[in-house]
């Protein structure tokens, strides 16, 4: 992969996609596909996928198509899937015991290392063998626990002051479930999951296309 | 609203976030804001939002800005949020619980009429005063009732199967939270909430800004 070249948010957001899809074929047995293959489960065009994978070297041999599994393990190379990474729920209600629970991320390697929240009803309960901690522990925790990325399910009324806490703590790297947007400095990695918003527009197409209709 | 014109989908994404923002000012009792103080609340340039509002026709006073209170109500009225959604929620796992535990959404007229699942252990539970029926009762229900939104947390060896069901049972709006593309009709609304893919791009920016660096 050439470093120096950027890879627009467009592509990286596609990348997952084709790791997913890559990864339900080989369930399947299958071993070679094609970019028109590709299309036909992802919806995006043969040339926008063959495109794609230009950026990174490209993987595939004309008149061959792609190795699945190799395709799939150059992409999970790419997006980082190729190590371990230690995540912290910080806020340990519905959707952060829900992400605790979701076994989906501990098969692609990561490894929700513990939770925190303030509730003294929720600390000391167990979810998946670990038990919620005090939020009041989380500097230390962070002072002595390899961290990699935080995932931030607080009220929003919080949110900000949490980040702020993890980000003196070390973090780097936050997936946000608040619904607000946090202000961080340029040199940490954010992902927000607004899933008002979301519903938000599937209730605008709805509306829209449905009901006006 | 000009109905002829189609509003593009990156426009419909900022909505909610310019809802969600005047929200906050109103809470904080600020009562008139500028598209340069919306810009920085939500990142977005101020000509990019003057734009955006301009094709619903405005809403702003040249030299007065907007009414905050007004403007939030007609982004809501576009967004299709002056009126109520019935919702089911199909799979109530993890985070089909943790959605129907959700207040934000009952505060905003989304009201969860019912949950199914197939798992006895969860079949009879409540959740906020709904107990979670069996799936096999799904068809008998959405013959018997008017619901807006199916939300589909299902794991995703069944979704497409549930989704069929789903839009046999006459439901136009689905909400997807199973980790796969389902393929529907064209005339259903859908939207994907794909957590891994989310939590993928978050790594991917973590290992090539953070790791590398």
């Amino acid at each position: 992969m050439d470093k120096s070249k950027k890879i627009s948010t467009a592509v990286i957001r596609r990348l997952p996609k084709y790791y997913r899809y890559l990864g339900e074929l080989s369930k399947i047995g299958i071993s070679r596909t094609s970019s028109k293959e590709l299309s036909d489960m992802t919806g995006f065009t043969a040339s926008q996928i063959r495109q794609d994978l230009n950026n990174f070297g490209g993987f595939g041999q004309q008149g061959f198509g792609y190795d699945v599994s190799n395709l799939r393990n150059e992409i999970g190379k790419i997006l980082g899937l190729d190590r371990k990474y230690k995540i912290i729920i910080v806020g340990a209600g519905n959707i952060g015991q829900a992400i605790a629970n979701y076994t989906g991320f501990y098969e692609e390697g990561y490894d929700v290392v513990a939770l925190f929240d303030k509730n003294p009803k929720l600390i000391g309960l167990s979810i998946r063998d670990k038990t919620i901690q005090d939020i009041d522990d989380l500097d230390d925790f962070l002072e002595l626990n390899e961290v990699n990325i935080a995932v931030l399910c607080t009220p929003k009324s919080v949110s900000q002051k949490i980040a702020d806490k993890l980000i003196k703590g070390g973090i780097k790297a936050i997936w946000n479930f608040a619904p607000t947007d946090i202000k961080l400095p340029k040199d940490i990695v954010l992902e927000n999951v607004h899933l008002n918003e979301s519903l938000f527009a599937l209730t605008y197409y709805y509306k829209n296309k449905i009901i006006n209709d």
